[in-house]
């Protein structure tokens, strides 16, 4: 894990996305984007969760009623995507990416709490990671394009979430745990799930 | 129950607030303004909750995106507030309404989606209703100011679940059950909870 300096600047992904990824996505955007709006409605859930949980985290609150914001509007536009594309709705069956990661989040507070913004920064970075491979190898332009100008924000998210546990936690501990959270985030995704997901 | 044919201009309040309840709001403006924060939470928690349980009603998501988007903005705006103030956090434990309202949705499609759009509109209009009379009964003008300000998003969330009711359910069956229902919401509130809430 390179550390420089500035947590928001973590490069905290321990394995980059296979093209294996990158293939199985590409050749299925259709269900990508089906998913994708649901990870963007799930991402706003997760954190009006933690504002719930963490009501006098007054600075946590505050940035992260701005992160839900933003994600309802990503939800927004990628709604716009699917209708664009007469992309019927489906239900999918989850990766089981999510759920295990927050199966990693420990009971007992403070620990909780760590692990929460943790996990949450987690999967905005590989988001951002893998929005970014979407645009890069998408062959539609506007469509790569849509998924480039999501990026920034979920950098920015990521590095909201960094900066919060730096803010509640030691920093010997927050990155200590990240490092484990991390290595096991990266072997999650080492077998590809054999449905295309944001996630997969 | 007043019917003026479009459903958004009901007016489905059985029962008006009584002034027992604006003396205690007025008189613990600090707690409503706590319980308030909650509440606004609360109603985009509860939008984005029936998004991920109708992913497929095009029509519903779109306009329930928009209102979670503003009630997240209505949290903050009543954050700053909290923060002006000096209020500090502190847990609250909540009135019976939003339980009792919960309870009366069937739990068999479709009445179950009927039923949580007018238990959420209900809630709307009841709301919009009190922060009228804060903005009406509050003495400090920036305060009261600043309820007025709310009350048209919180008439035009009401005028939203009403028009997404008429919309899935047929005019008779939708009325009926909105009726039944309203008359419980009042109820509900015939007896003030000792503690000041906006539900109170
Ligand atoms: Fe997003
Ligand atoms: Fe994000
Ligand atoms: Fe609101
Ligand atoms: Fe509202």
């Amino acid at each position: 894990m390179k550390v420089i300096g500035n947590p928001a600047t973590i490069n905290v992904l321990q394995q980059p996305t296979s093209y294996a990824w990158v293939e199985q996505a590409i050749t299925n955007l259709d269900t990508i984007l089906l998913d994708h709006a649901h990870c963007e409605l799930k991402a706003a859930s997760s954190a009006i969760h933690l504002m719930f949980r963490y009501p006098s985290k007054t600075k946590m609150v505050q940035e992260l009623t701005k992160i839900a914001k933003e994600e309802l509007e990503h939800f927004d536009q990628v709604n716009n995507w699917l209708e664009k594309r007469n992309i019927p709705m489906a239900p999918l069956n989850a990766p089981p990416y999510g759920a295990a990661l927050k199966a990693q989040i420990r009971h007992q507070e403070p620990l909780r709490f760590l692990d929460s913004l943790l996990v949450s920064g987690l999967i905005e970075a590989r988001s951002h990671e893998r929005l970014g491979l979407l645009s890069t190898y998408c062959l539609e332009v506007d469509l790569a394009a849509f998924y480039s100008s999501l990026m920034s924000s979920e950098a920015r998210h990521y590095g909201v979430y960094w900066r919060l546990a730096d803010t509640y936690f030691a920093r010997d501990i927050f990155m200590s745990r990240l490092q484990e959270l991390a290595l096991l985030e990266s072997e999650l995704l080492t077998n590809l799930y054999p449905q295309p997901r944001v996630h997969s």
